[in-house]
């Protein structure tokens, strides 16, 4: 569409409105999760700044190198770069639900395709920059990517559990799948971020959000 | 809602989940502009996304007190923060078009008092903190505020624009209303970007976006 359209400014900020104007995509992606006061499912855009928003008010959780060290403490800025980025490749490669039998090396090979063409809209020293921070978040490597993992996973359980279950009763999931898929997942980046959560899951149960665990009989 | 769900941890990460799960409303607060690929409005959390992402890829494009001096320019986290936060407010007070006859100080009126409702979920350190942003774009009085008011006035211009001027046909827009409403408020923020929306203003009026100025006669 943008390539229509004449911007009478430099082939460099052409370039990035080429990839803003792209972005709106984003607002069409739809997840499995509902929104808490309304009957529709979230989209990846509106999750993308509910994650960017806990990072504000919830980064004094993040598991640090170092406590005592400042300079090892989480970059709230590269952390917030993190998680509003993390889901623009799913404009090509879609959403996956956490819940679905996927193959991860597919997963990844579809959404490294989408980062090739989308980043590569950009002028290329901001193709490099942004597709580095992707990669950081893919790698897991840094506490701030971590930290942004807990909180991508923290968010859907969130919405859960203030719908009253809504996705988990509409897929039967069991309590040891959210350990599996969500929790697991938190720890590497906040132990009190997994700790609340982990607290939470018995009462799902008692109240017929989750399904309590499947035991094989013997 | 909330306050009738036992989340089992302090009361500190009780009030900042509170606030995070309020946060969910913005969802449902929809504005004048469309989306792109798509027939349907946008909603603020969706805009302050878009803005997000904006801000990260034009801010190159910043104006800043001193070009030499490293320390006056443009903090990219703090400016995400201000962008992210800044329409909160419209939880409780709706969003009002930029075209629409209103009152500036009644419309203030009711941002502060839901600023002082919404960010007083939050525990009280917090809670300052937090205002103290909001307030930091309210007043204009840093580059930082001045930019992220600068994207929050282009993402709707770029949203009309790529929409064949959707919203500016529906509403009779002239073209020396966006220059009154939008445009002015850009040039503080950034220069460049202000002249890259003047640029593209005699095409819109040519194409059939916007109406031409209306000339009184003699």
């Amino acid at each position: 569409m943008s390539e229509n359209i004449d911007l009478k400014c430099s082939k460099r900020l052409a370039e990035q409105i080429g990839f803003i104007v792209e972005l709106d995509k984003l607002k069409n992606i739809l997840r499995e999760t509902r929104i808490i006061f309304q009957h529709r499912l979230e989209n990846d855009a509106e999750h993308s700044w509910h994650l960017a928003m806990m990072v504000m008010i919830l980064s004094e959780y993040a598991n640090c190198d170092n406590q005592t060290d400042k300079s090892k403490a989480l970059d709230i800025g590269k952390t917030l770069q993190l998680v509003l980025l993390h889901d623009v490749v799913e404009i090509d490669a879609g959403d996956v639900f956490s819940y679905a039998d996927f193959d991860p090396k597919e997963k990844h090979r579809k959404e490294v395709l989408a980062a090739d063409r989308l980043f590569n809209l950009l002028p290329p020293d901001q193709a490099k920059h942004i597709r580095a921070l992707w990669d950081e978040y893919e790698s897991q490597a840094t506490i701030e990517a971590r930290f942004a993992r807990t909180i991508d996973r923290l968010q859907p359980f969130l919405q859960n559990y203030y719908s009253n279950g809504y996705t988990w009763k509409k897929y039967n999931i069991t309590v040891d799948r959210v350990k599996k898929h969500i929790l697991r997942d938190m720890k590497p980046g906040s132990e009190a971020l997994w700790r609340f959560v982990d607290d939470l899951l018995e009462g799902a149960v008692e109240k017929g959000m989750l399904l309590p665990e499947v035991v094989e009989a013997n």
